[in-house]
């Protein structure tokens, strides 16, 4: 049987993790990919068009083989009245950037359909996957274009459930991970796993070969991660501060500062649980948890903000994902850092 | 400079962790520390007498090295309408039992002072401490009687503060940890940190001897928590369904049966945050969380419950504390188990 690297056509068992909102550059990718690794394309936040030009960049840059990422759709919606209501909530909480927030129209997301196709069409090396099982009838398509599928998961009903639908990796997302948390099915909220004991458990009940995500910063995590069962390891804190990475200064800032966890778990960004640097906005909104609206209505709510903050490099009101171990960030490039993470680790 | 096991002068970098309530018998610490690792006497819910009993018992059972744990007293009161109002919640949420909660009296707990004075006089060969840092009064009278301390850090801010206090060891438990998750430095409460980014966090800035907590359950965990940092590990979980453990056999039932973490945090039981299995009084409580008095004394408003659903034999009411890699427990002897986790480790 193949080893994972070897299905994946990879050098190292290292994987760029899909960072949506312009974090994953097509030169970041193409970089990942270069240097052994699998990069990932973010492209969860990207329109069909967009997908497509970032991945003929990214070939140009690279005839590696590289990741696309999207969200498995899951559609909520929000009455005009909620919307008023947590639009004036967003506002009064960010309001120092003097700015107006206006009720988004949906659609709130680029259609699926119109991203997937993108994906069919290139037919993309790797297609992974997050908040939910592929369809069937989309794992089918992709299997015939030669598209390797990977799903996450964050205990072990979600992994039984993509094992059963033939996805061929699983990346084990532990509670130490930043950005979104892809919880499908539901547990209560305060029982995220530790990687400790997600890997463990999810190797004693599946044969998919599994992809550690969370907490992971440099050789010796990898190491640890790959000797509790994973096959892999999928990084994305560590590549935040990458000279590729597509963040704002006062983000990159914020996390080459920190010399301990300063983030907390939030839905007050996207409407979705997620790992980022405790900042004021997230704080204002501590008080409001109950008002914030489903993915996607609050993401599309808050994007303004967020690209406000960004333009103004203003670290208050972005979302600045991040994992509990983003004190070991660097600025590095990311041929750089992957030369740090795989001299002398052994080629496959 | 000598190692921990050196230190301690025990055969294997693994201690059993002290769980209060009953759990650690004095048979199972002295079969521990018989097999070479350290045991540990939960005695903080203990009155000096009952204490002093244990320590001659485990001293006829043993003449290795063992430890004494116990509580750095925060005080919290509450009153009397507070009291009232939480003895019928509680009653409420346990009606099966057909029990009648009775507001219990102040003390609410054993006095330190009586507790401390027994571990002095009886001059242990380790003590160990959670929810705080002893005083220097109190660590310089342990370290003239030559007795180790140990104290339990769950952040970074925790852990310098009891580095600079002079405590010998330190325990880094992880989120992933069954029972009272030690924090006595307030953060945002849904940030306890995985053990995958505690223990670097934490080694990073430390020159303490660091101790792994939190999801470790066999070889390859001790392994992994020290190649992460750790120069032993305390395990819990994996004891409380060893044959010396003294928990009824409903709880036992529940260990032995999960096949993944099926555990939450709460502070429905004793005031203050403790990973178990998720039970009927729990679920029940969840709406009532603004409600739940500070420990002790919420501790001691449940304590008649907890005791009753144990004489029932009922899994619903009582504090089932399990970490979250408890789906790894077996049934062994201390012995058997021990014989498992160190074979093949290489002996200090």
């Amino acid at each position: 049987m193949l080893s994972l690297t070897e299905q994946l056509g990879i050098q190292f068992p290292i994987i760029q993790a899909p960072m949506a909102g312009g974090v994953t550059t097509p030169e970041m990718v193409a970089a990942v990919s270069n240097a052994g690794g699998l990069g990932s394309l973010g492209a969860a936040y990207m329109s069909g068009e967009a997908i497509k030009n970032a991945i003929q960049r990214i070939r140009e840059l690279t005839d590696k083989p590289f990741s696309v990422n999207l969200f498995i759709p899951n559609d909520h919606q929000a009455d005009a009245e909620q919307i008023h209501k947590v639009c004036g909530l967003i506002e009064q909480a960010c309001h120092e950037l003097h700015f107006a927030i206006q009720p988004a129209s949906p659609p709130y997301t680029y259609p699926f359909d119109e991203q997937i196709a993108i994906v069919l069409e290139e037919k993309v090396p790797v297609f992974s996957c997050i908040f939910g099982v592929p369809t069937q009838a989309l794992l089918s398509k992709l299997k015939k274009n030669n598209t390797l599928i990977m799903g996450t998961a964050t205990h072990l009903a979600e992994a039984l459930q993509l094992e059963q639908s033939g996805v061929d990796m699983i990346i084990a997302q532990g509670s130490e991970a930043g950005g979104h948390h892809g919880s499908f099915i539901d547990r209560p909220q305060n029982s995220l796993i530790g990687l400790f004991s997600l890997l463990p458990q999810l190797g004693a009940s599946l044969k998919t070969p599994l992809i550690a995500a969370g907490g992971i910063m440099n050789k010796k995590t990898i190491m640890a991660a790959m000797s509790l069962g994973a096959s892999a390891v999928q990084m994305g804190t560590v590549f935040l501060t990458c000279t590729e990475s597509g963040i704002p200064s006062c983000y990159k800032e914020a996390l080459l500062t920190t010399r301990q966890d300063n983030t907390v778990l939030t839905t007050a960004f996207s409407g979705r649980l997620a790992r980022g640097i405790r900042n004021k906005f997230i704080m204002r909104m501590e008080n409001h948890r109950n008002e914030i609206l489903p993915y996607p209505v609050q993401n599309a709510m808050t994007r303004a903000m967020r690209n406000e903050s960004a333009k103004q490099n203003c670290p208050d009101f972005l979302s600045m994902w991040a994992g509990q171990s983003a004190c070991f960030c660097k600025e590095l490039t990311v041929a750089e850092l992957m030369a740090e993470l795989t001299k002398g680790l052994i080629r496959s």
